[in-house]
């Protein structure tokens, strides 16, 4: 796993875990709790209105010792430092890495290229803020003279994930116009939104930095001529389009009054975003206040990050975690398993934040790196999940790390439904980890009076491993403070992993290539002449959708 | 990879095959492409209204010959003929499997025990169809004589999974009333989900086979109470909630009208229960005839997959594909991405179908299996996709084979967005298998003039390795009967993966040891003394939740 292109620090580094797996091996979780009395106690952690406890996990405190040294090694510090002081850090697009700036509390100034950033950010929140007060007052008035109801962002990956995963999460605070996200290109997206909808009093966001993303425009074209066969008059425009984007003459172009148009920066990535203007629709729903407390909470976060010494500081722990399941334990993906149904699209949301910021093969030298880089990232809401992957959890033969986020007070409680919830979300953490010993499985079976040759043919199939390791992280309940905690914790987890596996976790190149085709087989599919050559499985495909699927 | 309780037959395949990887190594497709221009016609399958696009697969004829060898020395056609046949297959339970009765449409009979089940299975069909008809036309009223609107499932895993996503995948069907599907035990579930509804016109199906499911007895529960609160008279429940469940007293109990239970039998996997009256929400939305074509679809897909040579048979292509990246080429996941906004819970679905089928490792000889098995599954429909996870696709460390699902045809045809979307799909699964070489990088990075040390720097990271293998299933447009056939077809996939991998797919041990854990931390939550011991981490996790999170 060490490689000849990295510092000598981290070749040791990485050696001695290398060593330190093999010492310990299987290990089980179970030994080590009965062990050690204070496991809990030295592998826990609490902030910003987060309990971590990262007890159930495969570490011992050499573990984590040895983990230490390889962020040390890595200089995770000095990369930190960097990151809050505007650096370019991105570097293969010279940009600097600063959503921390967009939730900055402190009063301390940005720079970026020895401009202070701070103004610009205030000057966009203060514009948003005067426009989600318009709007939710109902002093903003639709063409026909009808006050706004209804709010659709059109937007997609970093323009859409976000919003619609905080609006769905903070939905209990939701006082204000009802909110829908239109991502996909595909038609069915924008029909089925549109279905329900009074144009009179509906308001869309069209959240593209450069206004020319192919799905978002699509379906804001879409939406615009919708609009105007019911509304007749172009001037409608302006009455029902903000946008949130920095390329004002396209802007412009399209109806939109540039007074409502909400500008974000070149050292946001899309999918860190949500904290900036890409946001609105989050103001819009809730009010820009809890919207703030989104940021505070985020801000606490940062600081917690930024302040905390490695070895009790959240994201760093998690990091490592991840580091040592992926590279020393080899766990191709982690789950996320949120026992809160409001937060059922954090999984599609954190599969983003980690996958396109990690899902990278080439480090800062320009090699190709010799360790795996990013896991796979999926999940679903518990009790859920409990009922469709868990078999695999507890009983596949590959076994995933999980992530459980619990609150501790529901925003609806129904009977005694929650604490249903919690004590499963709690058990599935304890089985994981327990697991059940043919000894047990044996004297449960015998106890239930199971004749002896059922019982044997039964007993392999009713054993579990255990020692598969968990997360939980928990909340008192899912407020606008703690959800942003938890967001910005996530965000720089992936940020430490991105360091210690030597990538750039702030470009995405990988997107490219496919725009870049999809635009061929686009000019094919309108009946154009091929511009380039495809293998036979392309030419095959387009050739009967040329045709029309069912002619042949 | 072999493994002494393994028959020589099969050992010998697995040895050839993994011969056979060391001598194909990283043998890329775009060669294999340029070399064989027939490799669409050799390695593409057509039936049942499905073109399947195996040829951008890291295989040669070789590769598929001998996986062949592997599927025929596991004896996949004996197996096939006994499930057909009605055989206890599911051993650790001794029951037949039998899904496939659920949508016969031969006339044949099928037989458990030595008796005929299609009288019952078209008994109940009829049922459904009367109570279908009668809800569908009004005729039904609910206790203060007003008609049915609404429709809410109340089940979770098997019980909610499979009719959620059909209904929401066959939206433009729906002709009947508005159907819920309310599966967490989690309170917010049940109450966003009645937030809007009238209980006079609401109607609830109970879906739990032995009607003690947690979730769902909760969920029922509530539903219950607020029914009883807004209309006060307990002979309100016979009109509002029929059940799907083989629990008679327990239904009648509940004040449920045994004429409105529909039943299924033992030889119906939960997770395999969507062709029987766990359908019951798919045929009140769509209609009972539409119902029968999704059966029908099915349908066809069996007998495609129970009479075809096994080298021309889709779902034992589909399976051993996903055998050779599994077993012999190491990934431990695969997605599922379809191109249809409708079948956006697809992924979620097929999550359940494979990882609770396949999430095992004891063999049939109650052996730990020396070799992996099921893999994770996960996925987001594109485009989405590729503004999210893609990154990790095209340039991760690691690379995760993808099934593509596109419809030539949709049913919201929206100016060119279609054609966009399909555009995009192709040429995802192209830019996968392609890359863009250095070579190819550079002389376009050069045309675009750029400077020879930004050139350089950025070079790498612009490359793509390509070699990343997908399916292309491609269909007419998303009907019923291609739906039905497209489920069967993973269905059988996940079976002849099973058979493969020596495991019982149709049983699920692995939820087993949560449940039992989770009524013991239950007693504690609600104050009671501890009945068993647990380890630090659980202790203090519930510690906490019974003082309150906020108290420390």
């Amino acid at each position: 796993m060490s490689n000849a292109s990295t510092t000598p620090v981290r070749r040791q580094a990485w050696a001695a875990l290398d060593q330190h797996r093999r010492h310990i091996g299987d290990a089980h979780m179970r030994q080590m709790f009965e062990d050690d009395p204070n496991r809990f106690e030295r592998f826990s952690l609490e902030d910003c209105g987060i309990l971590l406890d990262y007890s159930k996990n495969r570490i011992t405190s050499e573990t984590l010792r040895l983990l230490l040294d390889l962020a040390r090694g890595s200089q995770v510090e000095s990369w930190r430092q960097r990151m809050f002081a505007g650096r370019p850090i991105n570097f293969t697009e010279g940009r600097a890495v600063l959503h921390v700036a967009l939730r900055n509390r402190s009063g301390r100034s940005f720079e970026v290229d020895g401009q202070d950033v701070m103004p610009q950010v205030q000057a966009v929140l203060e514009q948003m803020g005067r426009f989600c007060e318009a709007v939710r007052s109902r002093r903003w008035k639709g063409h026909s003279g009808k006050s706004i109801r209804e709010v659709v962002n059109l937007g997609i990956g970093g323009s859409d994930l976000g919003p619609a995963m905080v609006c769905q999460a903070l939905k209990p605070y939701a006082d204000g116009p009802r909110v829908h996200f239109v991502s996909n290109v595909d038609g069915t997206h924008i029909t089925e939104t549109l279905k329900d909808l009074d144009p009179e009093r509906t308001l869309f966001i069209v959240s593209s930095k450069s206004f020319t993303t192919q799905e978002t425009l699509a379906n804001a074209r879409a939406a615009r001529a919708w609009l105007l066969d019911r509304m007749g008059d172009e001037s409608a425009i302006a009455s029902h389009f903000a946008a949130v984007s920095t390329h004002e003459e396209a802007v412009r172009d399209f109806g939109i009054d540039p007074a409502n148009m909400f500008e974000f920066w070149d050292w946001v990535g899309g999918r860190f975003s949500l904290w900036s203007a890409i946001g609105l629709s989050i103001a819009l729903s809730l009010g820009m206040d809890r919207f703030q407390q989104l940021l505070e909470g985020a801000h606490r976060m940062d600081e917690h990050f930024r302040t905390r010494p490695l070895d009790r500081n959240m994201p760093v722990i998690l990091a490592l975690l991840g580091v040592w399941y992926r590279n020393f334990l080899g766990a191709a993906s982690y789950a996320v398993v949120p026992y809160d149904q409001y937060l059922r699209r954090l999984p599609a949301y954190l599969q983003q934040l980690d996958m396109e910021s990690n899902g990278k093969r080439i480090d800062r030298r320009g090699c190709r790196v010799k360790w795996d880089t990013g896991p796979v990232v999926w999940g679903e809401p518990g009790t859920n999940g409990q009922h469709a992957f868990f078999q695999l959890l507890h009983q596949g033969s590959q076994w995933v790390p999980a992530d459980f986020i619990l609150a501790a007070r529901s925003h609806n409680p129904v009977g005694e439904q929650h604490r249903m919830l919690l004590a499963n979300g709690v058990a599935q953490t304890e089985a994981l980890m327990r697991g059940k010993s043919e000894q047990e499985v044996r004297r449960e079976m015998e106890e239930q009076g199971l004749d002896r040759e059922r019982l044997e043919a039964l007993l392999p199939h009713r054993v579990f491993p255990g020692n598969r390791p968990t997360n939980t992280l928990l909340v008192d309940r899912i407020t606008p403070e703690t959800l942003g905690a938890l967001l910005a914790l996530y965000e720089h987890k992936i940020f430490v992993q991105g360091i210690i596996w030597d990538i750039n976790s702030f470009d995405q190149w990988g997107v490219e290539l496919g725009k870049q085709l999809a635009s061929t087989v686009l000019e094919e599919l309108r009946g154009r002449p091929a511009p380039r050559q495809h293998d036979g499985s392309t030419r095959a495909l387009i050739d009967r959708l040329r045709k029309g699927f069912s002619s042949s």
